[in-house]
């Protein structure tokens, strides 16, 4: 299991007329948790891109259980509960600054061949960094 | 049952650097599906949240199954599949103009008294013009 | 001079807290003028851009007359006053359902060679189609 | 005069199919950089709606100098050169980690009685604390 956490402060562009933060922001604060772990795993998605690899979302899953609001500090934290083999499954949890869960789901993303467009494995470059944190996984 | 339909032209900015539409921007398309049949139903939302109704997303599910890209023309069917109660719980799927599934999911949608901030009923200005679509349900 | 039209109907997570449509939002729908002027050109900026040709904004000017909200549909004009060189310009206007001025500016794009990454004169077959419509400026 | 200074990592959904950061998120990055600089006089935001003020942008005016990219860090630096009366001007400038210019251009916000919807002066809130800073200004 791999946890990886990045703050987001809450900007105006992202509340909607309720005054509470856009319900499809999360999905994007979700993003920003899986790139931000990407780059602490050594592989920022910019640079997958750069060795020929897309990285699109297959399927997601949000459950939203408090607003967020102008003011808020929020923290993405995304846990790999899975070494990755043909996908990447993340769950996701969004807290704020008095540590309340805002919402919680799942996002499963692909590994795609840039130029030949068609699914790939998961990149060596990435189960390698990977693989310590599931040594149950690697044998 | 109820279908609405509406249909969105893919715009520049919601394209991102794999050259295709980012998956967040398929949850506001499917608002805009909402949207649009709250208005055929003759509650659009903005008369909604006159009447101090909010109407925030509880979760929502969705499959992306093909990318779409600048100069597609989409398509987005909204189903209500149940007589509102506490929760309206809307069926959406997004095709583009070759009639190609992009993606589907489903979204659960609250309301609540916007000044008291507590959950609610569906309003019956809302219940009273869907019956009609549920007549195995009202009796 | 030459004059395109484009229809958007405001979207829900367009509108901040305000209640009114943010701001950044009609430098997005100014954008979505422009495309549907290139379309009509017969020029789509997706086949500009297989064309190896980037148009990247250069500067952009945007005056806020009034508000617009959820439920209405505004109309954005886009007005080319110049033959392009090695720069476009574009007087750009969008008006609401009452035909009430919400906006106004010019925004300025530029070519350039996506390979190479240099600035490039404006596209043949692009001049060439807008050529008719400056007849004084083409001898 | 009074700078203040905010830093925003580019977000994967910012960059659009030229592999850049929008146009677009730049308006919003200068948001940003005000919203910023309220929270550090003292008046954010989100407390000035909850005095009745609203805050709405006048006019702006933007020039892109060169692109920004996923794993770029911006800064957004924003001046106030005057003492607010009926508006409020803001000069703003972004740089990246090579502290290179990436855009610059001012933007123009007036002040709005929430209820009332008319134009009213700078809140005194607000000015008391900045005069300080335009020591000629304030006799």
């Amino acid at each position: 299991m791999y946890t990886s956490e990045c703050q987001l402060e809450v900007r105006y562009y992202e509340c909607d007329q309720m005054g509470i933060v856009h319900h499809s922001n999360y999905v994007r604060f979700f993003e920003c948790g899986r790139d931000q772990m990407m780059k602490e795993l050594g592989i920022p998605i910019e640079k997958m891109e750069e060795e020929n690899i897309m990285f699109p979302v297959v399927s997601l899953e949000i459950h939203f259980k408090i607003p967020s609001r102008m003011g808020d500090t929020l923290k993405v934290a995304t846990t790999l509960t899975k070494m990755p083999m043909a996908k990447m499954l993340f769950d996701q949890r969004i807290y704020n600054q008095k540590d309340e869960l805002v919402c919680y789901g799942n996002v499963v993303v692909g590994f795609i061949s840039a130029d030949r467009r068609v699914p790939i494995r998961a990149p060596r470059s990435l189960t390698e960094k990977i693989a310590e944190y599931f040594p149950e996984d690697v044998k």
